[in-house]
């Protein structure tokens, strides 16, 4: 098994540390000729070349904390397996030590089926922007019972405010977030309260500035498009060293970084039509994980393709993933909530779907789609519904609105806590998008934080392309404006402000865990236009109303208008 | 079910004639502007468009055998969905008739674990070139054992000579090979005589001359690249047109022509990401077709990919496919008798690896293959080998060498009759290219008959680096030269020659017949350079000598060089 080498500090590429020893180097670059390494501002030395394209060089010197840089020739480049770049992507990168004072010996994981997730971008998650910043915020998210932390993604990105998914070290944890001790800090923190670390991880492109990768080695084939251009080549020539460079990330973060499990970026984009398709050789890590450490690795997918193969195990030849965002019930709920049916939300809006969907997991099961024009999705029969993740908010639904609104930006508070309920007491496992608990009324913004001024001209473009096609037309914010990003920094303040709403979110937290027990039965209540869960075994029903009106539904109590009741299911 | 459109002939795509009332004219043109259709050299009419581009018209007064052809402004057009054209690929389509004296109405195939099946090139099997040369040699197909003949692609190409992967009409019959009624004659002969007829389809691409489809209608799309240029569009906008498309050609071959099966060419390079690909969806129609005609369609996967998906069945995420080409056999055998290792063959060579074949069914199950420099298969643990498809020539191996040259041409008599023993007495379905049975040492050229001479002309280029890449930089044969086509045909002489080779063929048919009712357990025997094959519930031993000297395994009998013999296992 291939795993053992990502173990094997001699083995891994990047720039590995074994104590008392000195520092390993290898680099794949089969494309460059003649690199060298440059220590901490000193003089180019030698690297041997093997027949793949590895260099490599070993140097008893070497230590935790130095700097080093590639060059061929003239030219200088960062490692593409860069841990650590001190002063961003366009400077040397650094040793790091594996050693970090871990605290967390006894922690062994929350079960996924408890899962309460909370999305973190650690940018604009706290005023001092970085890890420490979430930090001092977790006895406040222990308190309201989030079990997870899902942090936006670190990989080192061009400057300081990006969204994560520009990063261009993979391997690596952005230098203004706190760097690799900074991360490891906050995971252990976070595993001292009791709660779990998952990490978004972006597996179908690299960023578009301080890319060092694709003029190393073949990581892109030309057989498949992505929306960032080329795919990544998970199946062409050499694919083989390519996987390696992703798996060794993955291992990394679960060894070094402690972390819990991983959301895999947009699936739908990792192209691979090999007979072992990268996913699948990622989920087969999860039982050398186990081995290794006792406890599982959660992988999520992030994916718009309804496709339940991704769930299902691979001795039935599916991808064996644990769970997947299912953004079908954000999108009906949303459609219904605020009305909009610009977009993709073309698709949504009938309440009877929406009630399809707490029943089926899914909306669309391989039926025609009007905004996709074609067929979309596949059976959802016999799917955990705890394996589907859902959201009334997260970063894309939010960010990828021109002005970045936030639900509370667009809807009363009735219908916001409405919302709160079809999510939290839902027989899915839930997700918060930060902020959202305290009714935070601040956008969260499209932002961008490169150097190079014709890409952000690009970038402006393309987005209000993107969202003219929404028939959004106004003048559109600058991602690449720093205002843009401070606009959506989270205070202290905001967090006070929103006392009510946090205390409503901690009691719909604890219920979703009793519900989450129980089976689900779901049905529709057309005239009343109100949808009733079922659960049996923990004797609960639920009462969605979405109805403008008081509705009485089975029971004899009256459900005010867009709202949500629980009532006692004794006599079901 | 949407395959109820197809048996409708007032839904189906293309001219549908309806008996005594008329014929009903579909057209997917949702690119083109104000169709109109012309009949038989009359006045452009016109045609009623709908909302999805589809173009439609009833013309009462229409029968079978008329002529039409549409018109955009000046621009004419044959239909995309034609069935017949009887002057070729730029001239106007006919009308079919549905109807055809059939007599094969207590037909009900033959099981697929006895097939040996028999690959014809229609254009060069018989000196007349067309169905009825097929037809003239069946009794001797049927004497031979052949249970199944595979007739290479007959979809409607540009000019006569072709292989038939270059079709621009999936719908259409070629003219000159006798058009539909002619290939009708064909099957309901070989039924007469009790062997079954499947026919190579060609969903991946469509050829490059006379193409009407893509001024129509978005069949392809830019997101995956074919060595044919952008792929057909399966998973993108609009693509459930296209799968109709195709879908209703799979059902015309199943209902109009009674196929017993189909041969998807190259599947991987149908690219489709889709949750519920179009190879499911083709396999899907297997369950509607039985339901119809009481009879199986077999669907078999030409594939390079060792992907084993193909023949899982759709509930354990499969394709559902019954049988697949297994190629790796063929590599193994082919180079180990000729010594060849250029191109693909560097994969192949050992013996050991062919015994392994033997055992598992294929080569690679995810091992790095050099020649690909990347991961290659899935596991082939617990296939029946009888769904894996086994040749020692085809049409690809033989014609895809510059000089054609079938392997009678490459080695010995005593090594094809060895080849011949590894495919007939092996534990997975036979194949026989045509002529191979009587040592046919006439090449089988890659040819073309396109009248545009700038194809051409990239055709030789395209062509002449192929084999400069396998090492072969002599004047390559002309593929648009009518004497390279020529130079193909099979004549009575060439069958009559090869007599003594044709009476072997038969008796290792009969003992494949045989074999093929029992496991098989493999063994090899190293310092013999030996295979051993034993079918322990019929009781036989097949030894396969490799050594280039006489050697005795196991039994007490001495197998000569380069040979095989089967043994009555008692006592096993």
């Amino acid at each position: 098994m291939e795993t053992m080498i990502y173990n094997d500090p001699r083995q891994r590429i990047g720039a590995n540390y074994i104590e008392g020893e000195g520092v390993q180097i290898r680099l794949w670059a089969p494309l460059k000729d003649d690199v060298r390494i440059i220590w901490n501002d000193g003089v180019p030395e030698p690297l041997a070349r093997d027949d793949e394209g590895y260099y490599t060089g070993f140097f008893p010197a070497a230590k935790p904390g130095d700097r080093y840089i590639f060059t061929e020739g003239e030219n200088r480049f960062a490692d593409p397996a860069s841990r650590y770049q001190p002063e961003g992507s366009f400077s040397p990168s650094a040793v790091v030590p594996q050693a970090f004072a871990w605290s967390d010996k006894d922690w062994r994981g929350i079960p996924f089926s408890e899962w309460v997730i909370y999305e973190i971008h650690v940018g604009t998650f706290s005023e001092t922007c970085d890890f420490k910043g979430v930090i001092a915020d977790l006895p406040r998210l222990k308190d309201l019972g989030i079990t997870t932390l899902e942090i936006m993604p670190v990989s080192q990105f061009s400057g300081c405010g990006n969204w994560g998914y520009d990063g261009v070290f993979p391997h690596a944890v952005q230098n203004s977030y706190g760097g690799p001790d900074g991360f490891k800090a906050l995971i252990d923190a976070a595993h001292a309260q009791g709660m779990a670390v998952i990490l978004d991880v972006v597996y179908n492109h690299i960023g578009p500035e301080g890319n060092t990768l694709f003029a190393c080695a073949p990581y892109t084939q030309t057989k498949y498009k992505t929306p960032w251009g080329d795919a990544l080549n998970y199946d062409g020539e050499h694919s083989h060293h390519v996987r390696r460079y992703f798996l060794q990330s993955v291992w990394q973060w679960l060894t070094e970084y402690h972390l819990d499990g991983l959301r895999l970026d947009a699936v739908q984009t990792i192209f691979d039509t090999s007979a072992i398709p990268f996913l699948e050789e990622l989920s087969a890590l999860k039982a050398e994980a186990k081995k290794m450490r006792k406890q599982s690795l959660i992988l999520i997918a992030e994916t718009d393709a309804n496709d339940s193969r991704i769930l299902a195990p691979i001795s039935q030849n599916g991808f064996g993933l644990d769970a997947q965002w299912a953004d079908d019930l954000h999108h009906a709920l949303h459609a219904i909530l605020t009305g909009e049916r610009n977009g993709y939300y073309e698709d949504y809006g009938d309440l009877a779907q929406l009630a399809r969907i707490y029943e089926r997991g899914v909306a669309f099961e391989g039926q025609i789609s009007p905004f996709r024009h074609r067929h979309h999705g596949r059976s959802y029969e016999g799917v955990d519904k705890k394996r589907l993740i859902v959201e009334s908010q997260n970063h894309d639904q939010v960010g990828n609105r021109m002005k970045g609104e936030r639900l509370s930006m667009l809807v009363e508070e009735q219908k916001l806590k409405l919302a709160a309920a079809c999510i939290l007491l839902s027989p899915f496992t839930p997700f918060i998008f930060m902020g959202e608990e305290f009714t935070c009324r601040k956008p969260f913004l499209y932002f961008t934080s490169h150097s190079d001024e014709k890409l952000n001209e690009a970038m402006r473009k393309s987005r209000a392309e993107e969202w003219k096609s929404f028939g959004w037309d106004e003048e559109p914010p600058d991602p690449s404006d720093t205002e843009t990003f401070n606009q959506c920094i989270l205070s202290d303040g905001d967090r006070a402000e929103g006392a009510e709403m946090q205390a409503y979110y901690k009691e719909l937290i604890a219920l979703s865990k009793t519900l989450r027990k129980s089976s689900c039965s779901v049905s529709y209540q057309e005239k009343q236009n109100c949808i009733v869960l079922k659960y049996p075994e923990v004797n609960k029903i639920v009462v969605l109303n979405f109805s403008d009106k008081e509705e009485e539904v089975e029971l004899a109590y009256p459900i005010p208008p867009f709202s949500a009741r629980v009532f006692d299911g004794a006599g079901l």
